[in-house]
């Protein structure tokens, strides 16, 4: 079985790419996300249609965000798109006359990190994506862990305050809510309004208003020395460590892959989630330590992931 | 392979029983924890003789609290008894002359639930062991999964309050500071200081001073209505069901099981944990609910469950 | 000096009264809150107008929303209307030709309660208002406490969550997201979300859909036992509860007096509160405890306290 | 009225000393604090009668750690001596043929540096004492405010944190429990078991483990730079910042005066907790800031206090 299409259906772009057993994409496209339903299934076929041309594919791997039934084959709930129980293997299988798989983005992202990126040697893998949200992907002896009913991993709804900051999944207290794209944003714009002195360059690069700070901004002020750019960012880690340290004790893994658009500045990020992990991991002293490492694949993980879990059937 | 030993070693007690394949138990003995470690290793040879007469034994397996290594050996830090890698295995393999297996103590638990008790038809099962503190195993696929190190499952130690309450593991806001015997005890005396005229019930049956609550008056006070008693387990379950819910977003499990003293409780707990189970449970219309399940094995689980896991080698 | 004249700036109404020493309303109107800076002065000078008509006046009073100078001339900042660092005091004496005096409202509130309502015999009070958000005023030997710069007495903003809920002022955690009548409704929602079977009477006072309760739904599906609705009058109790525990701890006050819309519910919401206060006051067993009363005043309290706190200049 | 004699009674040591109206402290002696309350009261008495000898003193005032009642005359209950409605008044007024007023000892202390120390100038002042707890005083329109029943000022004991630390107390997360001298130490150990390769400077200071950490050896280390011990001054910054912004919000005082032995590193430890201050101070942009200052009076505060308020009557 050689060649498989990745789907990954973001927010804004549908991207799709003929995959290779060694992860390598061979072909690819990208197309604006539609904004109805049926237009969107009508757009992965079309692409899928496209970049097919010319290869001989034998399966079709789709990745989307939210909730994916165990079967692989219908999105219980996706929080961008209105979709409710809806049947995505069989809508596109119909359109393409290639068997589907459906999996959840954040599960493929980790799935291909874990075979193809930073995962390599690791039998028992936990990847976070640090996105706009969190999400994330578990993967035990070798495999992907994805629950009795398909809905395992979904890190970012973890509770981690009482009480604490309201969720767009009605919950409070999310870890996604703590360490997150979002999350960044929010803590440099409250230290913006209460030190504006310590925010000369963040504010610089934006409109001048705490609310015309933008993610971007952050990391590159972040990268310059300012203060609250870089204090942002320990807040970000001091909750993703803490978080990490929390996984430690539930799976145990040999290694985490941080992975998503926060995790591009590299050791910026990662070395204080790496300080944060070790001062919570409950009996650090007692127990070998799982290494934290760089997603490597960047934005690309989902759609080769989704590609490779497609040719496993 | 027809008969193993299961040995379990609590704080108080080593208990040790002979158990076939359908986890009976044919014969078994008990004896007082001795002080020292090497007395505790003379104490587990001396039972496993004692049972093992008149019996074909093939391997033994041992329950002890605490990080037990990934292969099933060396006791890398038991909290009660003064063990830092402690080889035991080899100790009392030496002593006995079979095969011998040490797990941590609620993973074996877990393990003779799944396989014996409340969680017969399941493939994907999370066990919490609601005792003096809160323990717990993860099944899944059917296999107890151990993590990496050996350490996985270690609910007890999750952070569910920020600067919350200290751990004897030297961490903070974990969760079995919330969810456990202890807990239940310390938000009963808590409440009778500032409500003792809620609290009649309950203050006659220990020495009539908050200080002097213990576990047991909790349980009976609230069988009799005691509304401090009644409100403490509600606390308690509170914290229990949002806990459910987090590590149904994590591992997505097809059953809770809860075992423990506080569990023997029945529906007095289970009712109000799955209360609170489905208030914190994020997208639960979206998603099938896991059932939460009163344990079946009582003390047994624990000795049943490492006897069970010898066997399987 | 007789007769005074008291203003209360709402949201949606402006209500002008002449008051007299005893704090009997002799004369009374009400206008719509006009949309701008300029339309509410103009709209305060008119209902001045109108009810002065046949009566000799000595002094107005306005209580406002937001932050007033220590002069109580100036508003510093107004949370609903567009007004920053605006000259109340100046700009309505130039168009009613007497002597003005401005105050925040929930001071203007707390006074009118101390002076004339159920604050009677008390010299230490501090007052409490559950609206849709959460104020207060501070009186203290006999006297509104209105800090250094005018802004004492700010309770709703207390943090009480690290973390917390984000709050229009800001920061995070602040009392008014967990005890105030916007609170209420979005427990009552999350509840219903969850366990809508524990919601019947609630959700079908609305809409039928959580989205759809509003305020009113749940005092009157409390009145009638709907367990959602009585789950989350307690949960507001919880935190109006602790947070009076504290307040007792910096002010110690003889009583408090609970007002605003929230508190129309009478014991329904009081007993709990009280409940919850003693459950978390520090030293209960070793001090006098402060009663928690119910207002007196309804919503003419601020008018009257605002006319008063006019009449002494 | 010229002299009057300000005894400290503190866990170790109790001091008296004869105090003028500037201030000034004309002659003093110190002795150990005995075990019993009778042996305190003797102490008090016999010191008294030392220090007086050569002046004449009018009358005295003595601070206790503890509730002091209204009258100023009964302590209602002591932490560290075991006073339970303890006549203080009476019992040493007997003694030493003097009129005596008791009041609480933090109480003393901010009267103390609000008069004769950084408090000049300012008519509104909240002094906090960060010693092995946290103390405080509130002082309103020039007057120290004891609340009705005589226990106002009891910062400590704030909640601050939800379901948080174990407090001596009975309740839980108490503002102490998170800046105080005991929690800086607590934040050393537990960093220091975490990352001890930052722990250096510190470690090395003690007995070389993390429970050997003293309060001096944080103070010596972060002076030298080792990061675990700066890092845990912040923490307690963060934390005591936090917690002036809210008295900002209900006392609106022109200035805070941070005393106690934490105090004694000055800017090291004042600068963070400013700028925590203004992070979290609610509406910073709109309002005028207080002033947080250094204490000027030392250990010797609560005695000079106690001294002037006997002066008073």
């Amino acid at each position: 079985m050689g060649l498989t299409i990745g789907v990954d259906i973001g927010g804004t772009k549908i991207a799709a790419g003929v995959v290779d057993e060694e992860g390598s994409i061979l072909e690819t496209c990208k197309v604006a996300t539609p904004p109805t339903s049926e237009g969107v299934i009508d757009a992965i076929a079309e692409a899928v249609r496209t970049v097919s041309t010319g290869h001989e594919i034998s399966a079709v791997g789709i990745g989307a965000a939210g909730y994916v039934d165990e079967k692989r084959a219908t999105v219980l709930f996706a929080p961008n798109i209105n979709w409710r129980h809806e049947a995505l293997k069989d809508k596109v299988e119909q359109r393409v006359g290639l068997p589907v798989v459906v999996e959840n983005d954040a599960n493929a992202a980790a799935w291909g990190e874990y075979k193809f990126g930073a995962g390599a040697g690791h039998d028992d893998v936990i990847c976070i994506t640090l996105g706009t949200g969190l999400g994330g992907g578990v993967i035990i002896g070798n495999k992907l862990r994805r629950g009795r009913f398909g809905v395992a991993g979904e890190f970012g709804h973890v509770r981690v305050v009482p009480d604490g900051l309201l969720c767009g999944c009605g919950s409070q207290g999310c870890w996604e809510q703590y360490a997150s794209g979002r999350a960044l944003v929010r803590y440099a714009r409250q230290r913006s309004v209460a030190t504006p002195e310590n925010a000369g360059i963040l504010l610089s690069l934006g409109d001048g208003t705490p609310e015309g700070i933008e993610g971007r901004h952050v990391s590159q002020a972040a990268r310059r020395g300012d203060p609250v750019a870089v204090d942002s960012f320990r807040e970000l880690a001091r909750w993703a460590g803490a978080g990490l340290a929390d996984l430690a004790s539930l799976f145990d893994p040999s290694a985490f892959i941080i992975g998503g658009g926060v995790s591009d500045e590299g050791d910026l990020v990662l070395d204080p989630i790496r300080k944060s992990f070790r001062r919570w991991l409950v009996g650090s002293q007692w127990r070998p330590h799982a290494q934290v490492l760089a997603a490597q694949l960047g934005g690309k993980a989902g759609l080769v992931g989704a590609a490779d879990l497609a040719r496993q059937g």
